[in-house]
This record gives C-alpha cells, structure tokens and sequence, in this order.
C-alpha cells in the first residue's frame, strides 16, 4: 500500500437525515465491539444521549444539541411566537443540563437561542429553515476548524514524532480530523508516520475503545497503555509531543478536560515534553476568569467500579470519588492550538488576542 | 463500636498445613467476590500462583516461594546429598523464573539453598525439618519486618492525615499489617484515623480488588479513585503523604514498584506532597546500583484490552505496551521506611549503613 495514497478513515459520528427528519447518531459506548446508529426522536433521546455519552466529546456535543433543538423546534405546537420561544428555551435549559462542564454546549444552544430569537417572526416553516441551517452551519463550520487546528497542530511535531494522547479528541468527537487527533490524522493523509500512545483513559476507556480503534482504522502506528503508564513511556524517551483536547478552556489558559489531563501535563513537565491543548475557539470561556470557577462534574461511582466488568471490582460499600474532569493549570501548557493559530503563554492576552481579532 | 477497640481483620494469604504437609493460599485474582482458598502441590502450580498473581506482592512471593521449595524438597527422591541438591536447585530455577523483578523470589530461594546447602550432610527428615523451620523463619520474619516497617511509617504522619496508595502493600502482599499500608492499619487499631484513597491500579486492579477490600474490612475511611484521578485529589488537598511498597529497591534508592508508582511520586513532587516507599530490607538490593539495572517485565496486552471485561476493551489488532513496574526515581522519594528505620537522601550512604550496623 502506498503511504502517500492511504486514505484516513472518518467514522460519521453524527448526521442529520433531512429526508426522514432525525438525528442519527453513532452510538459511542457500544465501540469499538459494535457500530450501531441510533435514531433520536424525543428530547429524553436526546438528553440521555449526550448524559451517557452515546455521543461525547465537546464539539460533537454542541453540534448534536444544535441539530437536536432544531428536531424538538419542529415538534412545537404552540402557535404564538412567544409560546414557541419559551418551548424552545425550556428545550434548551433541559438540554443544557445533561453535562455542565462542555462549554460547547451551553454555546450551540445560545447559537440556536439566538437564532431563533433574531427570526421569530418569519413564517414557522421558514424560522425552522432557519434553524436548521444554524446547526447545519454549525457543523459545517466544526469541520472547517478540526481541519485548521490540525494545520496548526502539524507544525509542532516532526515525522517520525511519538504523540501521546489521553481520552479521545478526534473523529468521533467532533467531526472529520478531530481536534488532539486532527495533526495525527492529517499528517499521516500526507504520508508522514507518528508513533502514538493513547492513555486508556478510565473509567469509561474512551482511549481504549476510541482513540485506539480510530487510529488503527486510519492506519496509524499506536500503542494501547493505560492510564499509568504514561510515566515511564514518557520516560523512555518515546513522546516528542502531548496532544489533548479540552471541554472549557478559562480567560488565565487553565484547561479542563478529561480526568488525568492534569496529570500528564505534569509528567511532561516532569520529562520536559511539550504539552499542547488543541480545540475550537468555542471551548475558550472568557466569561471564565480561571480553572476555579470551572463546574467539575462528578459522575456514577458504578463506573469505577461495575461497568464493563464481568464481576463487580470492589466491594460494593466502597466509597469512590469519581470527577469527570480535572483542570489543567496554564502554567503547564506549551501551547493551546486553535482554528485561528497557536496561543502561548502569557494566556490571558494570547486568548484575549483571539477574540478581539475576531471583531 | 469504640474505635479504640477495633480490631483490624488480617487476612491469612499464606498458610502452611504442617499436619497436611500442604502449602495454602488464598487466590487472589478472585478477590474481592470470592475468598478461595488453593492447596499447592506441584512445582508447576507453585510456579503459576506466582506467575498468574495469585499470590503477590513482593514478601508473599518470598514466603511462598520458602514454603514451595521447602514442599518440593519432599517429593525429590535422589538418595544422594549432590541428587538432592540437583534437583532442589532446578526447582530453585523453575521458582525463580516466575516474576524477574521481586528481588524477594530470588532472596528468599537463596536462603532456602544456603540453608540446604549448609546441612546436606544431616540425614533427609532432619534437613527437611531445618529447611521447614527456615521457611516459616522468613513469614514468621516477615510478620516482625511489618510491625517494625508500620511502626516507623507512623512517625511521619498524623491522626486525620490524608493518604494516598497505589497497588497493594496491604496484609494480602506481605503477611500481617503489611508495609505500606501496615502504618494505616496499626493507626487505625490504636485508635487513628486516616483518609486514604487507593489508586485503583491499572490493568490488574489490585487498588480496587485487595487495598479497598483490605481497608473497608479494616474499617478504614478509604476512597477508591481511578490511577488518573491521583492528581485532582492531590490537588484538592486531600492528600498529606503518599505511602507505597517495593518490589527493588536499588543501592541509589531508585526504587521498582507497580506501574504507575513513578507518576504518583512526580504527581507528589508537584503538589509538595512526602512520598514513601516502604519495605523490608530484603526488598533492597546493594548489588544493584540503580534502576537502570533493574529488569522491567512486561506481561499480556490481554490484560489491557480483555482480562475483567464482558467485552473485548479495543481492537484485537491494537498494539499494547504492558509493564508490570516502573522505576521512581530516587530524588522523587522522601524517605525508604524499613523495619531497621527511615532511610533519607543520600540513599547511597543510608540505606549503605542499613547493612553495616547488620554486621
């Protein structure tokens, strides 16, 4: 096989069916043993799917809430622009709560919000238009960032390079490239080889079931560790570079992200190995002075200590602490890479920088 | 229940059946859904009960290795003292080649052919009889060390401490009060108590399935968290001093222990949080220099990806990397606790004196 021609798989993570009217998403928890699509029709569909992670990741949440609110708009039966408004905001505050850490979604269902509010006097079947095109563009426009961030995230790796990852910021996160994995799968489209380590990530092993079956699918050279071993990998001199997503970054740079994100920040730091947030400019929450004021969601203890298992892995009176995220201070990262280029430290003017370009 | 009487529960691992001539474990891997108890007899059941894990920890392996070549002495028919010693050594090598790192498997089968070696000329009961009392010399030792070992351990914390562990140093890996839980669980009969979150301990989950196990039966205030989740919880400021055990400890103090204990140590260093590697003085090897001497066994990728789940984890066809330890750094570690005393840097002179002041 010709390296040159190798085509990267992209799995279709979420899609809406216009001609049916339904959201179809790729049923993340069953991978990689299953790929089994699912049809969302009710807004409880829609909630539980982002709750229990059917679908993840922060961009692909957002894009799955903008096209869910656009499927729940249609349902509406109150026949007032006001009536409707307020169905579509009781749609999006219960939405909204399904996961309280993903910046992207409580943004997508402003988008929508606002979409909705600026068009509530056209024609109910033109405002849906509308509505549909906001998530519809949503999403076009994830696809154009995930491809941007991968620009950038390419220039600071070399062929040949060993990029460690943990969780899964790629495909089936967002759509196309992927965020952390975006530079990875690009990079190999244009021939160049990674040596990859992907952290297994527990407790719901998204690096295990995800990352791994994303890049092997794609014909990328990775290797399965988990969580702990990302020390001495580091240590033996096999990671040249750390690529991570994030679910909110803060105004100060500090990250969160997955759970351990913190940790192998500082095991890079440790080995001096270059540790790089890559996300969309969404994720970026400027309202949020510091990784202080990020919400850390803590979610089922069951995940720790039943899921996946054959026999329970604990005693059941077990107490265990299980956050969803951690927070990554800024002074431990390299670079936070987005669609509009790289920021560095000093962050709270690199990301301000950002936004003021914007305008 | 009044704390100050509390009981701690030791669980017997090892057992020898004098009357039945027959050496009991507890099976390990089953723990904590069921407490199986295994009766060994042949040299390959010996071999695989440390091989597969089923008796661990780096003091168990060297008790059950005393007893099992102690049990194998029996069967050898040889008639001469030179067939016996033969045979013995072989079953010595066998033994010996089950775990490569645990400096106490090849300590304790030394001191069992040392000993066979200096009353070869006795007649066969006799030599087998001094080779029993040698055997339950090294538990009996062993129970000693422990007490010693957690004795010293109390000194550097305090009533209410948070402490974090990662693997199993418990009574399950050693015998009694175990090392690096053994300060926890004297603490804890004499009236103390401690917070203590153990690190779950990826891929054979010894944190979830023996420490929690060990320390919920205790009546131990323990969290379970997930390998990852060391950092936050280091960061919340729960954490007051890291207590783990050793497989190798080498004559720098770089010190071999489960994987995932060397980025608990950096985690540690981080947040300026003590870090102690507990252990007998058998776990020291002086004729090791440092940890780049110290062989690293990596075992089954089906540990990673299948062992526990209902589900295969990842992709068959994924690559894993699957050390069984890695080595902390000496810098990283504050204190080496022994049952002779608290080591500090420099280790090359401290733990040097331990076995000077022996002489």
């Amino acid at each position: 096989m010709d390296e040159k021609l190798r085509k990267v798989t992209h799995v279709e993570n979420i899609r809406y069916d216009k001609a049916a009217e339904e959201l179809v998403i790729l049923d993340q928890t069953l991978l990689p043993n299953e790929e089994k699509f699912l049809r969302l029709t009710t807004a409880e569909e829609m909630y539980n799917a982002i709750k229990l992670l059917r679908v993840r990741g922060a961009p692909a949440i957002g894009i799955c809430a903008a096209y869910s609110l656009y499927s729940l708009a249609r349902t509406i039966q109150e026949d007032t622009s006001e009536g409707f408004l307020t169905k579509l905001k009781e749609y999006a505050a219960y939405l909204n709560s399904s996961r309280p850490t993903a910046v992207n979604l409580s943004w997508a269902i402003r988008e929508m919000l606002k979409t909705a509010k600026e068009n509530l006097s056209l024609p109910r079947a033109e405002l849906l238009e509308v509505l549909y095109r906001k998530a519809a563009d949503i999403h076009a426009d994830d696809i154009a960032k995930c491809t941007a961030i991968s620009e950038y995230g390419l220039t600071v790796v070399k062929d040949g390079d060993g990029i460690l990852t943990h969780c899964n910021a790629g495909p089936l996160a967002t759509s196309r490239y992927g965020t952390a994995l975006g530079p990875i799968l690009l990079g190999t489209e244009r021939g160049m080889k990674f040596r990859v380590f992907s952290d297994e990530t527990r407790p719901l092993l998204q690096g295990a079931r995800l990352t791994s079956y994303e890049l092997q699918r794609a014909g990328v050279d990775v290797t399965l560790i988990c969580d702990n071993m990302a020390s001495i990998v580091m240590k033996n001199g096999w990671v040249q570079a750390c690529f991570v997503g994030c679910d909110r970054v803060a105004a100060n740079g500090d990250t969160a992200n997955k759970i351990g994100t913190s940790g192998v920040a500082i095991l890079a730091r440790h080995y001096g190995i270059p540790f790089y947030v890559l996300g969309p400019t969404s994720t970026i929450d400027m309202d949020c002075p510091d990784g202080a004021h990020i919400p850390i969601e803590e979610r089922d203890p069951d995940e720790i200590k039943n899921m996946w298992y054959e026999k329970p892995m604990a005693l059941q009176s077990v107490k265990c602490y299980n956050p969803a995220f951690d927070v990554t201070d800024h002074t431990l990262i390299s670079g936070i890479i987005t669609e509009k280029g790289i920021c560095r430290a000093p962050y709270t003017e690199s990301l301000k920088a950002l936004f003021d370009n914007k305008k």
